[in-house]
């Protein structure tokens, strides 16, 4: 039972020290390892368990954490507040997050910005009709990167946003990399035009085209016998992927793939340059991150949200939510007293 | 009469044109008419009238606005959803807003780090017993720059956060410089030092004494009769001011001064170097502004607050909020549907 004092929806008593939130893990992928890493830095999150469809015994989480069948979930009721989803969101979230939504509190990062709509309607009527809170699409992008589009624009409304990603791995395209006849493995990284993201900065307003937005690097394993220069033609001419982009094609062993190309760094760019007043005034807000390790970056804002989401449901909401409901407020471990003479 | 469709304490329809937000300015100087002309960006604001103390046929407003005395504040009671409050922290909020708060929602941009929490403490009081939300300390310090340093420090607990201000125009410095005997008038820029910037952007933690952050350049109108060499070593030697950085200080003529040196140029930077998982992976989140003119962007963030405070009155609330306290989706003129599709 999650104890929270609640005094006009927003002061938290952080001083009872009976206020853990209880939190447990679905899917233990690289975000679930960052998730179990994530909450052993927060000073109020205890870890009751993993739940996974394979053997609980292939798991092996970093510390003494409990494994359990994801077929068990419900036998944790009333011992988890916030269950913290972590499998894909292609195949995985649409199908178990309304299932899971019926028995517990969530955050997931629900990432398809194409079908988000319909996952947040279908997570805000089982939560609902449950008494749950639902906090979906944390993490990055979605996530902080739309607190600040609209951030921006309600400040700017006179304005134009641009978005950067990388310099940083694409999965996506990686793949595409690894479907290709010949290739053992790849990684590619997105890399921004470093001058023109410069100019933006500097308040230009562009319009980009792909290639002057992005360049393509690609780091390709080849099997055995295969042709390189046949290769890096192909790449280079895919459509989509390669082709609307300067492309450069390294080939590298295995063992240094493996060594330099495997941490998953990412980041990426929120940029609004607005005019105010009569004399158009230029105004640039910025918003970016830097990340060695995606997933765990992702992780870290999902366990983040995760207080959050105990904080509204112990004050009494329901339904679902999305980072652009949520205050600062909940989501620190500071009171409101703390935040306001610390951080404002 | 504020007409606003509340679902679940968040849920807008924009899609009722009845939704106007009624907003008064109190108090004209630079701030009050960047709020002026803010207003007239946002798509449902209107602008009742402005209160001054001065006489107000003395006021001359952008557009074609009822300008009256503060004096007659009360026989709005009813007309306007949220009074803006453009008076200064240090000798006019702290008596205006609680008296204001006994009749008015307000959003105001208090910024006494200082004594904010004893301001929101009075706001509060006032607030709660009249049924009123009141948003103190909005613009960007306090403000955006609060909300960052919470949500960084919230998803990265262990880290660093390094402030950045400049470049900009420091009033304070330029004060300091104008006090001077001899000095005519003056305007100082607070620059960062770029090179050390740039280290801590790239993720060095780095413990940087006043000379390693900023250098101070001074550019001052001297009286006739003056001597320039004996004023720059005056200022160089100022203790707090001046001392502990490297100055220059370049004289030139009054109109030069008047020409190049009054836009009031600002900005600043918000970055956290932190580190996730066992193999402390760096991460880094960073927020940044670069104003041409900083009261009106102070004043735009203050007007998007407006439709927050008007928001959250209409779904029940009261008491004083902080930024902190406010979603993205309450400073939003976007239905939750369109935020979720377009910007989520």
């Amino acid at each position: 039972m999650l104890l929270v004092l609640v005094i006009n929806g927003f002061n938290f008593q952080r001083e009872d020290l009976s206020i853990v939130i209880k939190v447990g893990i679905v899917g233990f992928g690289n975000v679930g390892r960052g998730v179990e890493q994530a909450i052993a830095q927060q000073p109020d999150m205890e870890l009751v368990a993993i739940f996974t469809r394979r053997s609980p015994e292939d798991v092996k989480p970093y510390g003494d954490v409990k494994v359990d069948l994801f077929s068990n979930l419900h036998s944790y009721v009333g011992e988890i507040d916030v269950l913290l989803l972590c499998n894909g969101s292609a195949n995985d979230l649409p199908i178990q997050g309304p299932e899971i939504a019926k028995m517990f509190c969530t955050v997931d990062s629900y990432d398809n910005h194409g079908k988000i709509f319909d996952y947040f309607t279908a997570m805000n009527e089982v939560a609902t009709a449950n008494g749950k809170i639902c906090i979906i699409g944390t993490g990055w992008d979605p996530g902080l990167f739309s607190i600040n589009r609209a951030l921006f624009e309600a400040c700017l409304p006179k304005g134009t946003s641009t978005y950067f990603y990388g310099p940083g791995v694409s999965q996506g395209h990686s793949q595409a990399l690894r479907d290709i006849n010949g290739i053992k493995n790849a990684v590619q990284y997105t890399m921004p035009v470093t001058g023109n993201l410069r100019r933006i900065q500097e308040g230009e307003i562009l319009e980009l085209t792909p290639r002057q937005k992005y360049t393509r690097d690609c780091y390709v394993v080849l099997e055995e016998g295969a042709n390189g220069d046949e290769i890096e033609a192909l790449i280079k001419k895919m459509p989509n992927y390669f082709e609307p982009y300067d492309t450069t094609v390294t080939f590298i062993s295995e063992e240094e793939l493996v060594a330099n190309h495997f941490a998953s760094p990412h980041g990426g760019f929120v940029i609004r340059n607005g005019t105010t007043g009569v004399d158009s005034h230029p105004q640039k807000m910025e918003f970016s991150l830097k990340l060695k390790s995606n997933p765990e970056f992702t992780a870290a804002v999902i366990v983040a949200y995760a207080r959050a989401a105990a904080r509204m449901h112990a004050g009494g909401e329901v339904g679902a939510r999305t980072v652009l409901d949520v205050t600062a407020t909940q989501l620190s471990p500071k009171t409101h007293e703390e935040l306001i003479k610390e951080l404002l």
